[in-house]
């Protein structure tokens, strides 16, 4: 389909779906060609910036502050709220849930990913996911409710513990904000604060798989020093409505049950293709999948020169996002196409208050309280939206160096 | 009962029901006090700042921004969430929803307002109230998600309008919000947001009928000027599912029905005593019930020296806290308790950015940017909490200097 646009011109219509780090990134790079005619579609009229989920599941900041509004983000860009439900690939047509279709000349998958259960028993029913503003507030309702529900003797005092099911950087960060928010409450709920616990379960043998084994040593320790029961070679076999069972026979009973043990693209997509174990989508060297279908970020399986599948992150599909509006310009100007390659800037994750890990080379490791500003400033600087960077500052002011009330609200 | 803590003196178990204005007015004053112990009870463990619940209702503030944790409020009072169900006055003993009871020796109810319908038909299902945090997330959702369903067609046009009945204080708050989130809102749906519209009624002849004649007047001229449809003399005799009938006939389509005009004590009360029209309690010159009862703030009716009864407001409230607080020690070190005597330090309403009006003494009255000055700064003093306050003057400061997105989760 061309679009025209009251010009002579016909435009290409690019269709990018999903308006998370990658969608956004290519978008931006192409909003203002004089060639293309870009159409974001999300199901949600904002981009999450799910690297600080973590604090509103945790009552420290208000969810509305880490939802950018993408309506207005670029004027350029016609934005649709809608969830697509089919690719007709022959046509090059969009069907989504309201009933509309929505023709394109080239298509980017944009579309993230999910938590992965793995076909766990009684995962998806009886623990709380960690991917979206709705499944922050249920935690954040869990965390909060139970301390009211417990001193009103309609829960029982076990209820308290918190069990969070993966070592990598979204458990590690929410066990020591957990941590720390417990240590907050046990002014307002005396009697039975102090019985409340937290426990961080991982699979594999080290915190931060990822990481340098030193940093997984750092972040042990530190939350183990925090009060966090972390336990390694611990895989879950069972979640029921009040425990998860573990391989090794031994059972968890824990009031709040988080999995973030992982992530897998969504499974609607994999008829597109050739797909991985994480149902991501194999794409050629410049993250094609056909001469019209270009996939970024999570949903896409893109392997490195070193034969590496690049991980599921959000700086990964901010460059692929970028690559592909810049291979769809070098197209339309009828330049060779580039293969995609992956510039590693390293990796961070905060445990607490002064307390973190960088990651930026290999020789170029830190850990502690400057590796905690470096994650502030790194974390700040990527937030979209001025609002939003201004507002989320002076909240962390007030929780980092004041330390005042959590937020209240819960129903 | 006399409750001993410890200590050899047994102290008089105060119980306050409701945790606003005019219950924690009564805690603070009270907590520190060798010969009591205070106990608060609400339903919910926040105060809420209801002077700016307009401003959450149309996505300027967060949510927690407005409510005050009341359970660190005062470390030596004790707080119990709960709805109360009865008193029995004979016993001095409340019964509680979850099944519970609390024996006082002094009870002060302070147990609020909430929204008058005055029996008009339709009402209580077909509008909006605006007296909790659940209201205003539910007109805050009505306000943004309308917009989506109009551009998805799954409504008509006609759902963009918005009505709100009541010309006092929180109905000209809302309709100037209204009005200029609308206006923000129009480079977001540009096809679609130029024919949203906002109607204020009021019943009686004028806007803010509390205030000078000059002032109503400059509410009014003022949010005319704003495009505000607002129609005095204009009383509603019903309410549909998509629009309000007038007494004079006609009929006001709109998507949004906001009422708020005027508040009632809760009826759960009148059987205490004797009660005015707006179901509040008739207390005598002490703000006594009876020898151990107690009724400030929305729920009492009180009339002053020229036989005018207290207007509901926070200020009333707060002064009769404290007067309650004071006179309970006088009765402690047996000396004769005083009248209440309101001081009357005036009244103010904002009506938009720059826009407001202040009346402190009959020959002090003004208008306009200085008056809108005086509203931010008088309500951020009045905030609780270092938090809350520093939380919304940056939001503040972006939302009239700077002027950036709204706030966008609406599910």
């Amino acid at each position: 389909m061309l679009v025209e646009f009251g010009d002579k011109t016909p435009k290409r219509h690019v269709v990018i779906v999903g308006a998370g780090f990658g969608g956004l990134a290519c978008a931006k790079k192409l909003r203002r060609s004089p060639s293309f005619s870009v159409t974001l579609v999300d199901r949600n009229p904002y981009q999450l910036f799910s690297p600080l989920l973590y604090q509103v599941a945790t009552a420290s900041l208000p969810e509305d502050d880490i939802a950018f509004p993408v309506r207005t983000a670029y004027r350029e860009v016609q934005f649709v709220r809608a969830e697509v439900t089919n690719v007709d690939m022959q046509n090059k047509t969009l069907s989504l849930q309201n009933g509309k279709s929505l023709a394109y000349d080239d298509l980017v998958l944009a579309v993230g990913s999910e938590g992965a259960t793995f076909g766990i028993a009684g995962v998806a029913e009886h623990t709380l996911q960690m991917k979206s503003v709705q499944d922050a507030r249920e935690i954040r309702r869990s965390l909060l409710r139970t301390y009211e529900d417990v001193e009103d003797e309609i829960l029982p005092l076990e209820n308290l513990n918190v069990v969070i099911v993966g070592g990598g950087p979204t458990g590690v960060e929410l066990a020591g904000a957990i941590s720390e928010l417990q240590r907050e409450i046990r002014r307002e709920f005396e009697h039975i604060a102090p019985q409340a616990s937290v426990t961080l379960l991982e699979a594999g043998p080290r915190l931060l798989p990822s990481f340098h084994p030193r940093s997984s040593n750092y972040a042990n320790k530190t939350l183990r020093r925090m009060g966090v029961d972390v336990r390694v070679d611990a895989a879950v076999i069972e979640a029921t409505p009040r425990s998860l069972r573990l391989k090794d026979g031994s059972e968890i009973v824990a009031g709040t049950r988080i999995w973030a043990a992982g992530v897998v693209a969504p499974p609607t997509w994999t008829f597109l293709g050739d797909t991985d174990r994480a149902n991501r989508i194999k794409v050629d060297a410049h993250l094609r999948l056909n001469d019209s279908i270009w996939v970024v970020g999570d949903a896409a399986s893109f392997g490195d020169k070193t034969g590496r599948t690049l991980p599921m992150i959000a700086p990964v599909a901010i460059q692929q996002g970028k690559h592909v509006a810049r291979q769809l310009r070098r197209r339309e100007s009828k330049q060779a196409l580039e293969g995609f390659e992956y510039r590693d800037k390293g990796q961070m994750a905060t445990i607490g208050r002064r307390k973190a890990v960088v990651e930026i080379r290999s020789w170029l490791r830190f850990q502690g309280s400057l590796a905690w500003l470096t994650w502030l400033a790194l974390h700040l600087a990527y937030l979209s939206g001025g609002r939003n960077r201004t507002s989320i500052f002076a909240d962390w002011v007030w929780n980092y160096i004041v330390w005042t009330p959590r937020r209240t609200i819960t129903d």
